[in-house]
């Protein structure tokens, strides 16, 4: 089937829906039995065995009826089922689209550069399995014939967020499902104190770094690299016998002696998408084991399967990015707070930041031409209860409205716990998040206005039982499927990223003093 | 002088400013002999020989002149001395605004609850200090009589990010300047998992705990306490013996003997101004040594006496102040970002993110009545060069403007540092600030929309030499100022947060299962 790209604003649906604006009072609508019934009914099934409760956003079933028509106008699944059977989709850059085809394949077998890309992406996860398991067996050791215990990723951006992420999720839940091998640290900075306060962190003589760049061309990642090698030379070890490459097949990298083994991503697979590819796979597979990853990875193809769906009620990377683009462009809301009520995900926000703010902060459509319409929010977070005691004040009570994306899992990963007045900690942290999303729908009348609150403050939530590789795998996938949709439905291409290109250029200017104007005064004043 | 409390809608010198929206071509005035001429004049000093340059902001003489008269019509500078002087300028909670006396005495003396003020905080510092002197000397010790190598703050909000935002600021200086004492952690998160996996990356039997509950009953600090108890009882330990507490004299904990030691704070200062007291002296005195705090307090104080100043070319804090209000009400942006260029403020964002949205996250004035502009903008940020490769996409190419807060440093902490095409990795992350706000402000027209930068997009750079006590305290300074001269503007209370309260009701209800409609659905979605 062919599909056609159009711009939001030409929709019929996107018409009608933008005559639904506030036309659900959200204090009514979750107030009482109302409420009750809303709070059972909005709900889909996620991947992981994790649900979707969207009963506290600003939508009612006439809304809901015309997100689905949009999604069907738009042609949305149909453009996920064109990328994943291999259309150009990343059309500014006349690329492919494989990031699902890590962890699946959902349709057609897609043929690039000579080969079939699920077999390539298998074949790159098998060489890191083979490799991992080498290391976690001494098979693999530093020169001196000794285990390696640590793994330092080196990367930017995609190379290093996801990866971080993920890492920090599993962590603990590693370490109690004994499949915790090697800690895992990053460096991604070119501030030079970053690579210098990890090394100053660790055991360089039983550190296995790896060096992530697609292009081999990243700016920080091959100026760390110099920093690592320099400490390794210093300590007087052979940089060679402790770096891996994960890179491209055509990169200078790809063939170079001067690493143990490199492992490769291709073109298709951006940056920020790229945590399911070796990108995140050497990483993460070093750190737990490459069962660890295989298991991530089927959470991720579970809900890439979802997302294939063309009902929305069974299909929640698409519904809450239907709802989001309803929050954006017909509600007005710049904004979407993720508010994990799990400290394992305290860089989990960092990710979807990038990942959401990268695809979709776009101005002209998928052809280049200027649109009227707003596209991707400004997204930040950091984990519940924490937040509850920094930004929500404004969240509650300032004047502009944020839309909210909860997170929570109904056992911790550890297990240790302490009953305080009856509760567990758990418990507690449960029950503040189940409290905030009444709160900031439903709010509370007060004769003092500086107590009183408004409610009308919109969020959904994302449960599941426990933070588990599943669960993590599932988390990304839906994500990346809802940023994914969210682009579709603006008509713009989330898969490049020119606006990143020009202060690179400029920083290269700064760097070989040809500057004027007030980039030359800029420079001095920085001693460059 | 008396004061006078008005709304910024109702004051002249706004309905003048609100004229003069769109006035400034960023493109034009930042580029060629003009753009160089404006660098070097919007520039003031601050304190620890930093500047806070303001080229980049959309703001020319006649702007910045009718600033002026806002400062002086809204009397902001006077206000700011009749805080210091102790007027109860927290009018909701009848409470003194004081935490600006824990590093100076900038006006009259303040009696309250008997005592001078002044005297109170020193004398909370001399007790610390000699506490953290004998803790190093080994004269405080754990039972078996050895030293403590660990500190563990337990708080959360206050308590918590802006202790460790500094903590990681200066953790790799202090190393580097033989000042480094103890290691510290941090537990803030009532998620179990939070407190478990601290306990299981220390030596529980060499750790100190802080505790900081200024009213000794936050739900989460106390529910850590027990949660680190256990763990101090399972290992055979005598938790009095690993314990201090900070808090306020009238709290359940002031007296007990469970702890070692307590030092005391007050109802006159908030938690998120609250560094610079007990709360952040305690933790960082253990750390680094009470002479590297004291280091830290006199750069604070250097920056409150420049926010003392009625010329806003000499009162940094004032200035960005009043280009924030000008980009908030009359620009009409949403959100600021904070980028420092400095992996060591890793951190200092989601400080100032708690600093400035529960300060300023409010819709109603100080006397309850509610205000017809908007407050408190959206605070969000994550170090440099790691944004360019993150979100830096949408900050330039997408639909909305978002103003940028740069914070750059001209020499690194630890001063090791690798040469690559020749430059260092110092100079590439300054090269790489000095492009941003180039690339920002002025673009580069392309024939491709795609690669089209429309520039515009304003932000200021805080320069300093090096992130040191002095600067950081210099800069945490800076931000409380500008933030209570918004707030002034703004007419609002910036010192309470009744917006917090409503979460907390509800959630103390669902752990005694008294709930019903929606919150009792929730609840049972997540098995409390």
């Amino acid at each position: 089937m062919m599909v056609n790209w159009n711009n939001l604003d030409t929709l019929n649906a996107y018409k009608s829906l933008a005559a639904k604006k506030d036309s659900v009072d959200l204090v009514t609508v979750m107030s009482g039995e109302n409420g009750a019934n809303r709070a059972k009914a909005y709900s889909v099934p996620m991947a992981g065995g994790m649900v979707f409760n969207y009963a506290a956003k600003a939508v009612d079933d006439a809304v809901l009826k015309n997100l689905a028509d949009l999604a069907t106008e738009a042609q949305l699944v149909e453009k996920f089922e064109a990328l994943y059977n291999g259309e150009v989709v990343n059309t500014g850059e006349k690329r492919h689209v494989l990031h699902h085809m890590c962890r699946g394949q959902l349709g057609e077998a897609v043929n690039a550069d000579g080969v079939d890309k699920r077999t390539f992406y298998t074949t790159q996860q098998q060489k890191i399995a083979e490799f991992a398991n080498k290391v976690h067996a001494g098979e693999i050791t530093n020169a001196a014939g000794e285990k390696f215990t640590t793994v330092v990723q080196i990367g930017i951006g995609g190379s290093d967020l996801g990866p971080r992420a993920i890492y920090l999720a599993l962590e603990n839940w590693a370490k109690v499902n004994n499949t915790f091998k090697m800690e895992a640290k990053f460096i991604s900075n070119v501030d030079p104190d970053d690579a210098a306060a990890v090394l100053g962190s660790i055991d360089v003589a039983h550190s296995l770094f790896v060096l992530v760049s697609k292009s081999g061309t990243t700016l920080e990642t091959l100026t760390n690299e110099s920093f690592v090698k320099d400490a390794l030379a210093k300590a007087g070890l052979d940089a060679s016998k402790h770096m891996v490459a994960v890179t491209s097949e055509t990169s200078p990298l790809a063939k170079s002696s001067d690493y143990l083994a490199a492992f490769f991503m291709d073109d298709y697979i951006g940056g920020r998408f790229s945590s399911s590819s070796a990108v995140g796979g050497a990483v993460l597979s070093l750190a737990f084991g490459p069962e660890v990853f295989a298991q991530f990875l089927n959470g991720a193809a579970e809900a890439d399967k979802l997302a294939a769906n063309k009902d929305i009620t069974k299909n929640p990377a698409l519904l809450d990015a239907l709802i989001g683009v309803y929050e954006r462009n017909v509600l007005g809301y710049p904004c979407t707070a993720v508010l994990p009520y799990s400290q394992a995900l305290s860089r989990f926000p960092a990710h979807l930041q990038q990942l959401d703010m990268e695809s979709n902060g776009k101005s002209v459509n998928r052809f280049g031409e200027p649109i009227s319409y707003v596209t991707g929010p400004i997204i930040f977070g950091e984990p519940g209860t924490n937040g509850q005691h920094s930004f929500y004040q404004l969240l509650h009570q300032g004047t502009d409205i944020v839309p909210l994306q909860f997170i929570g899992f109904k056992n911790s990963q550890i297990g240790s716990d302490v009953v305080i007045e009856d509760s567990t900690s758990q418990q507690k942290l449960c029950a503040n998040v189940a409290a905030q999303i009444i709160a900031f729908a439903c709010g509370k009348k007060d004769e003092n206005n500086n107590k009183n609150f408004a409610g009308g403050r919109p969020s959904s939530i994302i449960i599941g039982d426990k933070l588990t590789p599943e669960t993590i795998g599932a988390l990304l996938s839906h994500f990346e499927n809802k940023v994914m949709f969210q682009g579709f439905a603006w008509n713009i291409n989330s898969f490049d990223q020119e606006g990143v290109q020009l202060g690179k250029v400029l920083a290269k200017r700064v760097l070989a003093h040809d500057t004027d104007g007030a980039l030359k005064v800029f420079s001095d004043l920085l001693n460059i």
